[in-house]
């Protein structure tokens, strides 16, 4: 894989990329849905490609333990199982063994688990991650590492750090071996301390990795610090290397971060929002379920071209919620993944333009004015 | 609303036929997919379009309940306010009044009843019913009867019968007096008895309807009873307008009472069990939650070319009911509507060309075959 840093906007950070696979390209900036057990909760593949989704993750955590490798190998890889055959960027499964499975054990050599389905103990190295990774077909492969909590205290997260740069040494060290084209991604860590973000950062390209990502952010630390710890992360990373921030996450966070010179995304939210009855509009979020909307019949929101604000009214989708139909989550998901590539599709416009700052706060004051409401 | 006879098969009482209604033409045997709350449950519209669906069923019972009245009225109407602008017939809401409410206590102006959902009371007289499929702007409106269950003995299916005769009269008298395109069917009931169905059958001419529907069946009799009663019922019923057989079914039954001359069917078992795991095939159904289809790589139907079995496997699908992911019930569900509606036009086909009686035997002996493995 390779990245091709085309711009930076003229007035901010933000900046235009272009990631080149065997499975296509990606522009970035790129907000990444989230297929967790090979799917994309309640989207049909043929709307992500509709919609242009350049590439999609996938969980190793959730896929390793159903269906299951040897089922993974006999479909031929992920792509194949799941009917995509665009770019699949998939975790390492750390994330997941820290805030899904029971009674951890780490030790130098990897993570021990139990899974939170059948309570079976497993255990993750970096080597068999990356393995399990290529047995899916990744064409992102993301290395082991811890999450840390938060808060954590400085002692904690320096020793933490060490052990995931110990672990994407190894990582590093096994894919080599693969003759594969996938990239290789490392992931900083070091929770909100700057020093430890910017050793764990110039460490990671000591060992020389395709991608960046900043890890452990979103794990319940104030916006404001979330921001920060990007904003400074992203001063020891490479320009001309992609950086990821995992796991965030809101329009206004994506905002944030595209402005300090992040290009990839990935968040559960559009899908879960969606599920759960959360519109995001360009004048912000619309909980449809929310009697307020019963004889409400205009579309969810008057500026989308998605199926679902063509064709209903927000008293259809809030019928729809209030009996329980299952159409409900379906249609309020494909316009949120639909609302979240077209805003990417915008912040690239704009940055194409040195328009960015200018997008960034037209679209903010009327999406946080909707909030407000 | 119109009815053309075409043809009868030469070999079989099995008929093709054309429903003409404002709202678009219905080619006769029609499978009407069962939009019970303004949803074809996890269909979206597009696709039922895509399938070349030509017209769906609405419930009054449950629509009345919810979105209620004055929201349908705001909307202008079921077909406004779920995207659909096909022809859609609608029941009248009897069958839920007997198989859903509580406390029903039925006089000779109608039917009290309390909602399943919230325990409020409501009355549905034969002229409401009329007002509220209007309201709803059905395409085909159905009068309101009182569906016996099954066993009844004859003294019972008697007085019953006479009922819904006396409702039946006064729907015709009110919507006579509307200044609407729609169809009013009648329904013949009576049971078991041959000769309360030839009696209600011939009421119901003399009142006289656009077509005529025999319900009280698939309520528990034995499948051979609800075969005999169709056959016999048909006798009794004109040839140049439209037999509808309420609720049914499987697709052996639709096959079955198809020859036996009848041209419109629904049935909730396609979405139901889709939703449930089990898809209709050429070769029978296929329970894909089952463990035997944890490594099939073939598709859900070899023979289908719908989008779930032009896309996924078995395999996959199997994946998707046992990590309880919505888009399993999705691709199932609509699997099933286009292997349902499919199969009528090959039914259709068969008919035109004097075929039905050999396409029946193949179809079954397949279908019925692969049940049997």
């Amino acid at each position: 894989m390779d990245f091709t840093f085309i711009k930076k906007d003229a007035r901010c950070g933000a900046r235009r990329g272009e990631i080149s696979t065997p499975r296509g390209k990606i522009q970035t900036p790129v907000f990444m849905p989230v297929g967790t057990q090979a799917t994309v909760k309640g989207i049909f593949p043929r709307d992500l490609l509709d919609f242009d989704a350049e590439i999609i993750l996938g969980n190793t955590y959730h896929l390793y333990l159903r269906p299951g490798m040897e089922i993974m190998k006999e479909a031929g890889g992920l792509h194949a199982f799941m009917g995509w055959d665009r770019p699949i960027l998939t975790d390492s499964g750390g994330f997941q063994v820290f805030s899904l499975a029971d009674l951890r054990k780490i030790t130098g050599e990897g993570v021990e688990f139990q899974s939170h389905i059948d309570g079976s103990y497993h255990f993750f190295t970096p080597e068999l991650v990356v393995d399990i990774q290529h047995t899916l077909g990744s064409d992102i492969v993301m290395v082991l590492d811890e999450c840390v909590p938060y808060p954590a205290d400085h002692n904690y997260a320096c020793n933490s750090m060490k052990l995931s740069l110990k672990w994407a040494e190894l990582c590093k060290r096994h894919h080599s071996k693969k003759d594969s084209e996938s990239g290789l991604f490392g992931i900083v860590q070091g929770s909100v301390y700057r020093d430890l973000r910017k050793e764990c950062a110039y460490a990671l390209q000591d060992i020389g990795f395709d991608g960046y990502a900043i890890g452990g952010l979103s794990v319940g630390e104030p916006t404001s610090v979330m921001y920060e710890v990007t904003g400074y992360t992203v001063d020891y990373l490479p320009e001309n290397q992609p950086r990821y921030v995992m796991g965030c996450g809101f329009p206004d966070d994506i905002l944030m971060m595209v402005e300090c010179g992040i290009d990839m995304f990935d968040c559960v939210i559009p899908t879960r929002y969606g599920r759960n009855g959360t519109g995001f509009t360009s004048s912000g979020k619309v909980p449809v379920k929310n009697g307020a909307y019963k004889s409400d019949f205009q579309p969810l929101d008057p500026e989308c071209d998605c199926y679902t604000c063509r064709t209903f009214t927000r008293a259809y989708l809030r019928h729809l919620f209030n009996t329980g139909e299952m159409l409900g989550p379906a249609l309020l998901s494909l316009h949120n993944i639909h609302f979240y590539l077209n805003l990417m599709r915008h912040v690239r416009s704009a940055i194409d333009n040195d328009n960015y700052l200018v997008f960034k706060h037209k679209f903010l004051s009327r999406y946080q004015e909707g909030e407000n409401l």
